[in-house]
């Protein structure tokens, strides 16, 4: 059995390979029309989508899953509406290969030009999520890379349903079958083959689910990865804060979605302003219903928190608890940051420009905000069409992951038989 | 002993991560000075740095050492002050730190600005080159970046020679001793415990040597790495090539300098033109004294040439050796390369334009020339001052690696109080 897997992903590796070669000179309106077209067959199997959700969704009660788990997993009409607009508007992006990114000519006379290419072959691991078997196909097509997806064993059947439509839209489009590929061994040894035997042959994989696959994933792999492990968001309420915007960029970076990962996970408010505008935050906080646990300090001034444990500091809580602390100036804030931040998106509220500027040079994340809820550390908020996750490693790709970032890039010189001297 | 290694590893890692805050805030101006400072130090140290590099040839004269490696280590008067004018030359660089790479506005008023920022602490292994502790030393300082550095055991002396002055230079304008730091340890478990036992605190390695080293750092490394294994540069000679430039371009291409990654290694020559062209270049080649390694085809047109082996193809000859294929087309070349390549650059000699864009396109090499050298594969040919090696990854950066190829970015997204809506 695990010699079969082996030598079902070497078989898989290599047609992605040569797809990967034909979707590199494929142009960026060929890359584009797949994509309509595999929008369009998802739109014509809804039904069948559907019914192998039940089918996932029945499996999974039987299991001990917990109902965000279940939510995750769940497939319905609006939803795999949604799933096909995002198709629809990856296919209109910009093409992200080809561009000319930057152009020089030396003194000899030697021009030359910076030019974005595929990366190739990408892996992409995530939990049961089928919407991600979608999206992921058509990040890579539009980037023109192939892919090997390999999704939660949970939502095998709701993925196989979405890759038989994506197999139908690149059959009509005369695309490789080779340039998404679908995973369906359960058995967990295929996912550690991709991440060791497949090493020279992926040129990247993307985790993309909780922190343990994220860990284990970055832990085992001989292949790139690119990942992020947590969204341990900070806000930093600075005395010149507008009190109001306060309480509204905090109640938002926290509570429009607890369970994302650009979700605030800790508040940390300025002593000089606390007495005024601490008060009003834990108003508007313990109304959403969320848990505040606090340190001594804050506590004084508004002692409906609950105390803080050691352990509170640096969690991602994924839940409707926030941690509070109370910081000195601008200095202990970031240092606070840098040593229980995880570098993936911070915020400060404050009236003061140059101090804010000072915050967002100084703290070391892929996102810093100003006045805004870290709720928007996402590839969809900056503009970058669907995203496939947010690095928070400072190699390659930082922050979110769109097409654009799937690329890579090659130097064009052309000359007129410039010869290089001694 | 070697407990000993691993808490001095860490320790320079602690320091390193202190000084690396300190670098990423400092200004431009305060970093060049710190490498013209120590310029200045190793222009006034060139006795000692001479006294100490004897002493390491003559260590190195008693081991089985080729002359080629006497060679990279030797220093002189002329090299000492080649090696203060690249400093001085990285010196007045453009700062990449800081650099507004690209900045948008969200139809709901958030500003983004993607700014470059240092990559943190890099650890730099390399082999018996002495200048490269000064070169490795100022493009991390000019990048914002620690560094860490490791060289070759028989140049320990140079080194820590060469050292010396940058540490100086580094107290006179008052940076961070800890900013530059060099493992005087010749145990190469120094090495081993920089691969592994520093993961998470070194955020890059670079590797700088020939294949052994580099193959066996990738192997080892649970650290991320930046590197090229080999240079196995082809030049292609279309039927459409002006004879003369062809000839001039492949001996330049050959044998300006055999022992440089981007030296050609395998000549390919459309069997259009090759009864032309071939004997000039051949005659070209064999007045340079360079060695011939033909296939069949080749060889009936000009039987001077050696017969090939199957292992000359695709070999990193490093060496007045070159082998010589005829190919039908470009297809057929390009295949050849992809085959043999090694990804890092190659070149066509064509007068058809069209035909030279399609290589260029369809090549995937980081580094693609038309009519052109391939001894132009150099971050100082292209512009970008020194650089630190050449990487044939795909991932961060690929091709020539100067300073600015030396940082990330992270996104500065500023607003005035928006909340993300459901």
């Amino acid at each position: 059995m695990a010699k079969n897997i082996e030598q079902n992903m070497l078989k898989m590796a290599a047609q992605a390979k040569d797809a990967s070669k034909t979707l590199a000179r494929a142009s960026a309106k060929r890359r584009s029309l797949a994509i309509e077209a595999i929008a369009d067959a998802l739109n014509g199997s809804k039904d069948e989508i559907l019914r192998a959700n039940k089918q996932d969704l029945e499996r999974a009660s039987t299991n001990k899953v917990s109902a965000a788990f279940i939510d995750r997993m769940s497939l319905n009409p609006q939803r795999l509406d949604a799933m096909v607009q995002t198709l629809r508007d990856i296919a209109l992006q910009p093409d992200p290969v080809g561009r000319e990114m930057e152009s020089w000519v030396q003194p000899n006379g030697l021009q030359f030009s910076k030019t974005s290419v595929p990366l190739g072959v990408i892996g992409i691991i995530y939990e049961s999520r089928p919407n991600v078997t979608a999206d992921a196909a058509a990040l890579c097509l539009r980037s023109g890379n192939a892919a090997i997806l390999r999704g939660g064993s949970d939502a095998l059947a709701s993925s196989l349903a979405i890759f038989a439509a994506i197999q139908e839209g690149l059959r009509a489009t005369e695309m490789p079958e080779g340039a998404v590929q679908l995973v369906a061994h359960t058995d967990r040894s295929a996912v550690g083959f991709m991440l060791q035997g497949l090493k020279g042959q992926l040129d990247l994989v993307i985790p993309r689910g909780g922190k343990s696959l994220v860990s284990r994933i970055q832990r085992d792999a001989r292949v790139p990865v690119l990942s992020h492990l947590d969204g341990i968001c900070h806000v930093y309420v600075h005395k010149d804060a507008d009190p109001e915007m306060a309480v509204e960029v905090v109640l938002n970076s926290k509570m429009r979605r607890v369970g994302i990962c650009g979700a605030a996970e800790c508040l940390l408010v300025d002593d000089k302003c606390a007495a005024d505008t601490l008060p009003k935050i834990v108003d508007a906080l313990h109304d959403a219903g969320c848990e505040l646990r606090a340190d001594a300090a804050a506590r004084k001034i508004d002692a409906r928190m609950k105390t803080a444990s050691a352990d509170d500091w640096g969690r991602e809580f994924l839940a409707p608890i926030l941690a509070v602390r109370l910081v000195r100036d601008l200095d202990e804030a970031v240092a606070f940051i840098e040593k229980y931040g995880s570098g993936h998106t911070d915020a400060i509220i404050t009236d003061n420009q140059q101090l804010a500027r000072q915050f967002q040079a100084q703290v070391d994340s892929a996102i810093v905000l100003h006045n805004a809820s870290t709720q928007f550390a996402d590839g969809g908020e900056f503009g970058f069409g669907a995203e496939i996750g947010i690095a928070t490693g400072k190699l390659h790709a930082r922050g979110p992951v769109g097409a654009m970032q799937l690329t890579s890039y090659k130097y064009l010189v052309s000359g007129n038989g410039q010869k290089r001297a001694e």
